[in-house]
């Protein structure tokens, strides 16, 4: 069985909110290690990975490896109904047919329970070659969001060109043509660390739903290579992330 | 003929939006004692009664009872034209075909007249038994509001149980069960007083509507007794109250 | 060519909230003075009148007589993408094509460059006769933004009376009738000077459009006289206005 609390909900609250726009059934693996989901989004394009460490839990036990298969926007549901500093404790059985979540006020007061039917999901786990990458940027994560849905005004498409100068982002539509340039600094803080410049073209939809995580990390991680796919990681304090993989365009723009 | 003064408009924005989604139209009723509403709401399920003693008034003269016909939905497009710190006074002649509302700004600078046409609408004023119920309970009326919007989520139905240990709060549907349970207390200030138990499943949509009424008392009281219907009661300062009467369901839920 | 450089965004943002609305497209004709346009409103019924002199700018250089036919929605998507306090520089060669928008961030760790396609549009430019008036009025912005926003809840038409009693606003519509009295006065800060009393009626959802122009500026100028267009003058710091005219309506209200 498993029993995991998490002193403040809002940490849940937004895991949930950073998945449950890209994939809409996930089935979350618990072991002794902690927490882990990988899915494909509803279009099967990209693929996003969580991974939270059982330390991020201020009690966890879990003496069977479990597979919780959850409709993420039923649980997005639940976890509007709960105040961001409830405690929360996740609970199923072996073999179970549903979740329960327990929600509890400072000084017990108010109690919520919530029980969740679990789906019977397929699961097709992949195996994420872990390679280097020639690229490796760090900025703040609400700039990358704004900066992608800035570039979806113009294009569908958006173009990550990273070198040691910087990192450029562009599109170009009937609107017109849209360049953003970020610098290695301070004030913004932006870090790159380049061995070979790369310059890639992404389907903007997909970056844009990635940047739902942006509440769960101040920074934001892109790992780019030549014909790779990029990674997108937000980290989970010290205790994880969230990865999103998004193949790049095969047809280079004609910038 | 009717001139009565409210120092504060707000005060009159909060009683209409109150009443303004649960009853389209509504007579209300002036006489020396002050002021009375009371309706079936627009489906002629539950019913609403205000009451509003002439001392809330800064100034009320009403030397013959007189009877308004009033559009809420018009009179609260007119309240959203006024300051909520402006003086209104409310005006009708005897056998009034229409109602004036003055609102005044501090100083005079700005003042402004609203006239709106009073409808004919048929009264049919029913008697309702002061009864003594069984189980009474005071909240915050903020969480009873949140209460009723998370239990509509998981059914049309929300089942109010109410002992000498606590109320709970129940759905049930498609999405999973839901339960919330307060026990007295000092943080959250619940008091619950309880000579039988009962437990009385009720339509969540009309609670729902109950809950417009919110921003007129920090706190909102429950009368429940088996087999009658809910009292939930909006108290207007020391000067009336807002009253909602919803009839329990019939098919007890199958908790 | 020009060249003009703006040190925050906000301005150029505000001024083209305030058009966009009103005008779809428009021609920017840009001398040594500074930017001037004009056009009649999409329906072509008010005309509106911007004059930007280039005192205005942190830089200004137009050395030959350049005319922009821009699309005012485009432009502002353009704008949503810049920070308010991003310095911004305009760019367009003789005969241009496209105008360069380039934004800078304080200390130019982000630049992002905007490339627009501009339009080839018919000009007309109209002489605009500058009679006296005979009221003038200037009052909050804010306040009349909000007046012709309430009066249009009675009557798309709303009529303005100005004596040296005050200003009057009104309308008359089948929710009832509406009457907004100023006094000239020091709280509000309304300033009346009448050499003959006017009476006229305007749409209601011209003034409405006109209104986008209130962040622009804290008090708005209206100039009337019998028979001639409503002059509304939001005023741009000491380097300019927006200015709309609208002519009253022929038929006058039954008050």
């Amino acid at each position: 069985m498993l029993e995991a609390r998490l002193s403040q909900t809002l940490l849940l609250k937004k895991i949930v909110d950073a998945l449950k726009e890209i994939i809409a059934q996930g089935t979350l693996d618990c072991s002794d290690n902690g927490l882990e989901l990988q899915s494909m989004d509803n279009s099967h394009v990209s693929l996003v990975a969580l991974s939270l460490a059982s330390d991020c839990f201020e009690k966890f036990h879990c003496d069977r490896n479990v597979s919780l298969g959850l409709d993420l926007k039923s649980l997005g549901k639940v976890l509007k109904c709960a105040n961001s500093d409830d405690a929360v404790t996740i609970k199923a059985v072996d073999r179970p047919e549903k979740i329960t979540l327990s929600f509890e006020s400072d000084g017990k007061e108010r109690t919520a329970d919530y029980e969740l039917k679990l789906l019977n999901l397929d699961q097709d786990h992949m195996e994420i070659p872990k390679k280097d990458y020639t690229c490796y940027i760090q900025l703040p994560s609400s700039e990358f969001a704004r900066i992608c849905r800035d570039m979806s005004m113009f294009d569908e498409s958006l173009t990550i060109a990273c070198s040691s100068k910087g990192i450029r982002f562009s599109a170009k539509g009937d609107l017109g043509t849209a360049n953003i340039q970020l610098n290695a600094g301070t004030a913004m803080d932006v870090s790159i660390e380049v061995q070979e410049p790369v310059t890639q073209s992404f389907a903007g939809r997909y970056l844009n739903t990635f940047t739902k995580a942006t509440p769960l990390a101040d920074r934001v991680k892109l790992y780019l290579s030549e014909e790779r796919p990029l990674l997108v990681e937000y980290p989970i304090e010290d205790y994880g992330h969230i990865r999103y993989y998004l193949a790049p365009k095969v047809n280079e723009p004609d910038f």
